[in-house]
């Protein structure tokens, strides 16, 4: 049994501070449990009345007998805590509160201990369709009632996801269960997630949250998902800068990185959308017919120009058009002269003197396709009867002709036709655009597979990767991440000037100076590194000059000495780091380093640790991946070397959960082998 | 009186070959005409019958006494050619082709010298609803009659425009006039939006086009259009790989290159969209209500999710949110004390209690708001008739309170209630997300204003720029452009090996050596060019690992010597360069250069000529644009050098159309100047 069953699916509820009046909070629930028929044991509490609703009530908790499930409390923000420390004790399993602004940590504690599960505050409750289990106020459910079908939904802000209801309703899509975490002092969305993918009636999940807490719960919860075939859609409000801003004043979670979470999602194989109907959109293709297998789109068109807008869409989507044989382009041919024996297949204007060619055309095309999803473009047809009652028969004999691919009809089509199409296993769009991105956004699902191994699942083996304290100097960092096998260029430090040409001799020339200074954090700006040092008299030179810059930048700054290196040159220069995500724990980042850093702003990130093999996948990312191939007639750099700084740095990452961050910048990828130049650890404070 | 009056708004029109039947191409027209009670003289030519659809018919062109201003040609294809020159003859000053498939070169040509203008071929014809005058085939109209507005419609393609004027009708939209230029054999669409930007009925231009002949003349049309006041949304079938391939399929235009499409649009001042539906969106918005005057939105909402989600699309859509004033936070708060004190305002649920606070909220946030735009979030109060009927004044009042602003209501509303908002000026949308993009894609005429000197229009003082032949070796190309201004680093060109030390004295060390030679377009690929040469020793040995090299790569290739060039140290590699694009001519390109070139793609086009001014602009607007502004310490470079450079390269460009390409690879951008290290010329074949 899920943690979250008894929460889903009890056989008895409480509600505390039920009311008489249906338009109420405490009313609702009860009206809608008994308007489903429930078939559970309803126990109204309320301390005036006998009958609530027309059910018999109790004046208190302690007055029920026999054993309770669950409970809602529907009561006044100041009787909340202490009600729900009543259930706790009487052995209730799972608590919904429906109250906002309450400290429920001290109930969460008391729950934990006892394996009771709270949701809330702020929740507007849940539904469960195929149990007619309605534990909720949410007024959506007065405007339309669901229909029992396979879609899970689970959300954070109750109106959003009410809202995301309302326009899902609208489009007649039908619904397993429905679910508000709210403030999420105990289940969050990522626990809906778990619990939604091992039930039996749902097939799709479809999330919006504004933030999370645990990062790496709800990436396990959509790993999870994924492995019993369910895709997820999901939706997380907060993108931009100005949204970030207004979700961090809107509800109490921290936000995290935006492109953590992206990179995150990728590796759990779950599709993010950014809108409500980009959601509803989706859900409602998955709900229409099959969820296509493959990202293979064909187009089958009776405009070339929606054939291009179409084509547009699925570059733009992620998905591709697989050509059809020369073959079957010849047998489309034999049907309409002018067909384009492509893909967007054109039919062209001449179907419409007899339109059963439009399905034979579609059927040759269909016939050998590698493609999955199919989108047929009607234009007016469905609307002019003439037309519509010589094609209506061949498109449904097509459409059983291949039941696993996802059909999409677009065209203007009424309502009566829409409704025969989507029972047919249609989806039915107007927008060309629109329908393929909806297919993309399904497609998606076959596409994005979740990792296999994710993050710290052997913990164990990492252990030697611990750091100890006092890193805040690069010859410390240095001397910490050598010791993990992090290669850096020859260097030495000295604390003495008079030292400075034997470190010399033995560092090599062409070297770099840098100042060492647990004080100074951009070392260039205060004159602290000088690069191209060629010979004793010119380095006894740097040091007079870097000493009086750095005095004069940082008067109060403490120098414990200098650092020589040797200046390698050639290679190209990366970035190789790792920071502590609030949300997500250890993330590793590569990218374009040295002065294209910050200029480029051309990054990789993946969750902590990677295998060698990861971070290969993530350089090859990067715009700048073609300089490490070689570019221009330059040598290839050594990639598994630099794999495996990436690798090592992120395991390094793993087991110092103290460390902010892990900064080097640059390494050097060079043709024998990568080679840091920079180390910067941050302790945090 | 515009050149395309006649064809637009005739006093008489001929139908050759017209028919009883008003389902034939033939015969729609003639049935659109007494639908409309056009008040024109209609004449049908059809040598069978005396009536048709009970309109006096004549047998031939020449039965017809008096003038005709206008004819459509709805004959078999092999009698279109001469029937058209009759028409010519005649003295008709519009003619449209209905049929596919015709070469009227020589009709076009006749029609010049008389002042006629041919639509077509393959047109679907034209309408002007304020004049009655529907002279068209499109079966668009069986489902839907136009009423008269302001949106008038340019489209190529026939098929995509009127499915466009389905899916507008279906939202209420109102239309001036509709035009599919087809084939465009005389008349496309930049003539029709010439046409719509001076036509009194026209308030706003949607235009639809998969390719364009002549560029400078379609964004000439949009600016003509803007300055009038009149916005243009245009979508282009044809953005990515695979569209572009079926966009050529599909017609004979060019595609043109997109990014080119791209920069010439922003420079003509018009949105362009990417669907049918966005291109119906923006209509809507801005048929219903006043344009946004500038970028600023204000976002009231219910749900501070929701909240969260229109400020991440306004990030999308390019437009702001400005924030609310202190004092007017302060006033907010006293009426909902949850409320958030930003933009997006978040009324929360709070105010379900009195609604008409929602409007009071709001009034404050407008009060003083420099927003043009506001977005009302309603979720299911519009839905729910006791809340609704607390709202709906409320709102109404508060619209007519900011007459100059464009209302945007987001909510689960019927149909009724929806006409009952547009009619007062709402918009309404069910997805903030897109209604937020609809906005953005009005708002976008205020901030894309069209630029005040488009090229080429002052071309006599370039006259100066032209170059002459013989430009394929870089010494040649370099003493060309240098004649016109260009800075190059200290260079000699030698054909004897024994000049060489001669040459490098004068040029100074280091120096760069290359291969000189007509044959060779990538000299590093071949050996042919060696870098960082500092001493007479290490420069004889070059020359003669380069010769042994080249000759291996290229045994045929002709050399005639070798360039020394001052290797410059420092400053920042770019590109500039400039192309003949078939369908904007001169395009001039700045970017990254060196090898960053083909890493980063960082570049920004621009129809050639330019002014320093306008290269400035393009400068700024790459990735890499603050490494030339100094980075790290290093000196800012010379940017007004650097510009002159771009300026002269695009001048050049232009007075020299018969150059396929000049490309400067890398200019060597420094704090003192800006230097072309290398250079070539493409002279075409």
């Amino acid at each position: 049994m899920h943690p979250l069953s008894t929460l889903f699916d009890p056989r008895s509820l409480a509600i505390l501070g039920a009311s008489n009046d249906p338009n109420k909070v405490g009313g609702r629930p009860l009206a809608f449990l008994l308007k489903a028929q429930w078939p559970g044991r309803i126990l109204p509490v309320n301390p005036g009345a006998a009958l609530v609703q027309g059910v018999a009530a109790y004046p208190s908790l302690e007055a029920i007998e026999g054993s309770i499930d669950a409970a809602i409390i529907a009561l006044p923000a100041a009787q909340v805590v202490s009600a729900a420390k009543a259930c706790i004790e009487r052995g209730i399993k799972a608590l919904q509160i429906f109250s906002a602004d309450i400290d429920l940590g001290e109930v969460v504690e008391l729950a934990g201990r006892s394996g009771v599960k709270v949701l809330g505050p702020n929740s507007l409750g849940l539904f469960n369709v195929h149990s007619a289990y309605f534990a909720t106020f949410a007024t959506a459910l007065d405007g339309a009632w669901p229909s029992a079908g396979s879609i899970g939904v689970a959300t954070q802000s109750g109106a959003v996801g009410s809202y995301f209801f309302g326009m899902a309703q609208a489009r007649g899509l039908a619904f397993s269960h429905f679910v508000a975490t709210g403030n999420e002092a105990d289940v969050d969305v990522a626990d809906c997630i778990d619990f939604l993918a091992q039930d039996a009636n749902t097939r799709m999940i479809v999330a919006a949250i504004e933030g999370c807490q645990d990062g790496r719960k709800l990436i396990d919860a959509i790993r999870h998902a994924r492995s019993f075939g369910k895709p997820v859609l999901l939706m997380k409000v907060g993108v931009s800068s100005a949204g970030a801003q207004a979700a961090a004043t809107h509800t109490g979670s921290l936000a995290g990185e935006d492109r953590v979470f992206d990179a995150a999602l990728i590796q759990a194989g779950a599709k993010r959308l950014f809108s409500l109907e980009a959601l509803v959109d989706a859900a409602y293709v998955a709900s229409v017919g099959p969820m296509p297998s493959n990202d293979g789109l064909m187009v089958i068109t009776t405009s070339g120009g929606v054939g291009v807008l179409s084509a547009d869409a699925a570059e733009l989507g992620g998905m591709g058009l697989p050509q059809i044989s020369q073959d079957t382009a010849a047998a489309i041919k034999q049907l309409v002269p002018l067909a384009d024996g492509l893909n967007p297949v054109d039919t062209s204007a001449a179907i419409l003197g007899d339109l059963s060619v439009f399905a034979r055309i579609s059927d040759l095309a269909l016939r050998k396709s590698e493609a999955s999803s199919v989108l047929l473009y009607l234009a007016h047809i469905p609307r002019n009867p003439q037309h519509w009652s010589q094609l209506e028969a061949p498109l449904l004999a097509l459409r059983e002709s291949y039941p696993a691919m996802a059909f999409v009809a677009v065209g203007l089509a009424g309502d009566t036709i829409t409704k025969r199409l989507e029972a047919q296993g249609f989806a039915v769009f107007t927008d060309p655009s629109r329908a393929v991105l909806a297919l993309a956004a399904c497609a998606a699902g076959a596409r994005l597979q979740p990792e296999e191994s994710l993050s710290g699942e052997n913990t164990e083996s990492l252990a030697s990767r611990r750091l100890g304290p006092g890193l805040n100097t690069e010859p410390m960092a240095r001397a910490a991440l050598e010791s993990q096998g992090i290669s850096f260029a020859p260097q030495q430090t000295i604390v003495r000037v008079e030292d400075a040409l034997q470190a010399a001799s033995s560092v090599g020339y062409p070297l770099v100076l840098k100042i060492v200074s647990p004080d100074i954090a951009h070392k260039s700006e205060a004159g602290g590194v000088k690069l191209g040092i060629t010979s004793d008299h010119a380095l006894l030179d740097a040091i007079e000059v870097m000493q009086a810059s750095v005095k004069q930048a940082h008067p109060q700054a403490r120098t414990e000495g200098f650092l020589l290196a040797r200046q390698l040159t050639g290679g190209v220069e990366m970035l190789v780091g790792a920071h502590h995500d609030p949300v997500f724990g250890p993330v590793i980042t590569v990218g374009a380093g040295g002065v294209n850093t910050e200029v480029l702003r051309d990054t990789c990130l993946h969750l902590a640790p990677v295998t060698p093999a990861q971070a290969k996948v993530m350089l090859q990312s990067l715009r700048i991946a073609p300089l490490l191939s070689g570019f221009r007639g330059t040598a290839p750099v050594d990639i598994e070397a630099l794999a495996r700084t990436v690798a090592r740095v992120s395991e390094i990452a793993w087991a110092n959960p103290q460390l902010r961050g892990i900064e080097l910048n640059p390494v050097l990828a060079t043709a024998y082998g990568a080679y840091a130049l920079d180390a910067l650890i941050d302790e945090g404070v």
